[in-house]
């Protein structure tokens, strides 16, 4: 890889979630010296400011305390790159929350804040075994399924800032409710919640009697351990569930291949590395029968390899970039 | 417009279709000076190259024999920009084809071949009412439904040189039969074939009784000229299968705002020329119901503007340009 710091820089790599944090700080060579790791929990923004700055500064103590020279965020969103604001993210309870200007103001450094799924893909590009294909399609299938689209190496943002929609993509029409409001969008049929759904559902009519033993009903705790461990165990509707549900992205697979043409396919996200062989089977199979055959051809469809790390790589190997671009204009540009 | 062309300078943008082929000689502010059109006729591959010759040499004799500094050609594909070789237009007849060889043999002048798309859309952004805008997606149904994606103001054309087969995205899964022998691609519910198969059950089923008079039951001869007549005489279960047809179009142009963002969709070709009004009110409701609010704030949905002429006119800005980015590698690069 390309020198990008200089020898000594530091930089850190922040992930937010919706159900934990993770700070990671990085030596010049992007190995991880510091780590720190927890539940994202508070809803209120003044404790979750607190929280994120407690979290990155116990990952500065943890790498020995280097200096610091920026801070790259992936973060649920929408949010604005540009000015680095989080528009909304109700899991979080943020709404028009200046993330950047504030770890900015408390650390005095430069911080980039992009989509968490962006900032994903991109660490995937840089560091995972994707890295340097020209054109990518990224797809996290997770409580929701974001993407992120490269390409000619670059992440595309569109007009409104927040092109990747790609599981508002509407792949059965008139079909299930979503969260958006709309119906039938690849979201409503394939991510975690709807894989729960259908298997609460199964629970319920006593067709999942594991799933019914370990969670009874409750949607909110049939989550992608529990039912890998349900099809593990043989589960045979709880299989066909997931099946289903994988072979409808790659059905959204198959079509951003034939719309975009990409080198690679990855996927990533909880679903996935619960039960990698089974998912990327039948997303497999679903971009086998969608996307048109001269245009599939040699495109690889991989399982995302960095696992939870993916996100404070890309955010630290972005800000590492946005720093050596324009080491003079920090404030205009790094904002 | 930036002046491209030096004063005096004249190019040739050349419109390769299914059903006929058309010339015409631009002036170097980017004036029609000269033009020819014909049916495509011929299936032979050499009877074609001679006619393409003859319809590119009547419209310079009509532009008063101007010397040509080069030729822009917008064919169907898929073939490859590159080398301009055309790898299978069954229309046509022509399997690898290098096309743009031939030109340059024949003119001794630069040539560019793009796929017709493309080339349709890149006029419509150059000359057209989408003009200067960042990002665009070009929707053009006709016999078959391809697109065209424009990002940062550059045609996306993936690993594969041949990104953009929107009409290949599957809209219904398991649904009507596809020339691509897939099923529920937009193209096999919504292109003018499509169309017309549900016109031609109408018909047959005496449901349609104007078009059953004008043209039996033949798919062949339900055209989008006829279709728009019978819509315009209140032919209302007629005018159903059109509308459901635009709806699907606008279905799959709210999945393209929600993966890419762009500025503007721009919807052109034969369908859209004969019913503007009824088939952009449809598409602009599919997207009000599938794109994400925040996304389709802004949008324009527009019709093409330039009809017949936008592939000749973006050939001819396609080969200025590239005359003027790189004079001293013609032969390189203008393949």
């Amino acid at each position: 890889m390309k020198k990008i710091l200089k020898a000594g820089q530091h930089v850190v790599g922040m992930d937010i979630g919706g159900t934990k944090m993770m700070a990671a700080v990085f030596d010049s060579d992007f190995n991880i010296v510091g780590v720190c790791k927890k539940k994202s929990k508070t809803k209120s923004r003044e404790r979750s400011e607190d929280r994120i700055v407690k979290i990155i500064e116990t990952a500065i103590e943890a790498a020995g305390s280097p200096k610091i020279s920026g801070i790259g965020v992936g973060s649920p969103g929408p949010l604005d790159p540009d000015t680095g604001v989080i528009i909304d993210t109700p899991n979080l309870g943020w709404k028009n929350f200046p993330l950047a200007e504030m770890l900015r103001k408390r650390f005095g450094v430069p911080v980039v804040v992009d989509n968490d799924v962006n900032v994903g893909t991109y660490g995937e590009w840089c560091f995972g075994e994707i890295s340097g294909c020209r054109h990518v399609v990224g797809i996290f299938p997770g409580t929701g399924i974001r993407g992120a689209v490269l390409i000619d190496k670059h992440l595309i943002r569109g007009s409104r800032e927040v092109a990747g929609e790609i599981g508002h993509m509407t792949v059965e029409v008139g079909g299930p409710f979503c969260g958006c409001g709309k119906r039938g969008c690849l979201e409503a049929v394939a991510s975690r919640i709807a894989i729960s759904k259908e298997i609460a559902a199964l629970a319920i009519r006593e067709d999942a009697p594991f799933i019914l033993e370990k969670c009874g009903t409750d949607l909110a705790t049939i989550r992608s351990g529990v039912i890998a461990e349900a099809v593990a165990k043989g589960e045979k509707k709880v299989e066909d569930v997931v099946r289903r549900a994988a072979y409808y992205i790659g059905i959204a697979a198959g079509n951003l291949i034939n719309i975009l043409s990409p080198e690679v396919v990855v996927v990533g996200g909880g679903l996935v590395t619960a039960m990698p062989d089974l998912f990327m089977k039948e997303i497999r199979r679903g971009v086998a029968d969608h996307a048109m055959p001269f245009l599939r051809k040699n495109v690889r469809i991989l399982p995302a390899t960095l696992g939870d790390n993916a996100t404070v790589m890309g955010a630290a190997h972005m800000i590492a970039t946005r720093i050596k671009s324009a080491p003079l204009k920090r404030k205009a540009r790094a904002r």
